[in-house]
């Protein structure tokens, strides 16, 4: 059971590379969309970011992997589309089940907070 | 042995009073420098921020505050010095505590990291 605390610890985390960030919560979000939507114009439909930062996200994210993470298309009948490949949904599985740890953390963090904090 | 990584996960926790932001890592190191300097305008400059930004940032965490952090006064020979009381000392050994085990978390989330990311 849990109860709605008037003090609460929040926290965030993100992956980076050589100090550069690499993957946070807005990238995760947009991986996984790229994956069920198969286009980054429907990916940052759905992530509620415009087309040139979905492109430019994607395209750091490509400069920093040691691998591409998605692959563009140019051209075809649908103006090009994407595939986000085996290392990307790779990445989506990892940030995941950090996202669960990390969760976990905070959770364990909240414990006996409010007992502290009159 | 600490080894220098390619990949690493970066955090940062915070606590909040009713969804409003209470204590974060500023706020923790102005009550710190409050404590040692016993004034804001030297607690400020320790901190890097402003004078007015000190005075807004405790008047805020007094506000929200079940119990006053800082006890200002006014005049004396030195234009009003302050005073963190016992619940600002508490608040300061309890963020220590929580900034200890969050960073132990995220120690946790690194093991294992390079290794799943080539």
């Amino acid at each position: 059971m849990e109860k709605k605390q008037a003090f609460q610890i929040k926290g965030a985390f993100a992956i980076y590379k050589n100090g550069e960030l690499f993957l946070g919560e807005l990238q995760y979000a947009l991986l996984k969309a790229l994956i069920s939507e198969g286009s980054i114009n429907a990916a940052a439909r759905k992530c509620g970011i415009s087309y040139q930062q979905a492109w430019t996200l994607t395209d750091r994210m490509n400069r920093i992997s040691p691998v591409p993470v998605l692959i563009k298309k140019k051209g075809g009948k649908d103006g090009g589309g994407c595939r986000v490949g085996g290392y990307g949904k790779l990445l989506v599985e990892l940030y995941e089940g950090k996202k669960e740890e990390f969760s976990q953390s905070l959770s364990d963090l909240n414990d006996g907070l409010e007992g502290c904090l009159i």
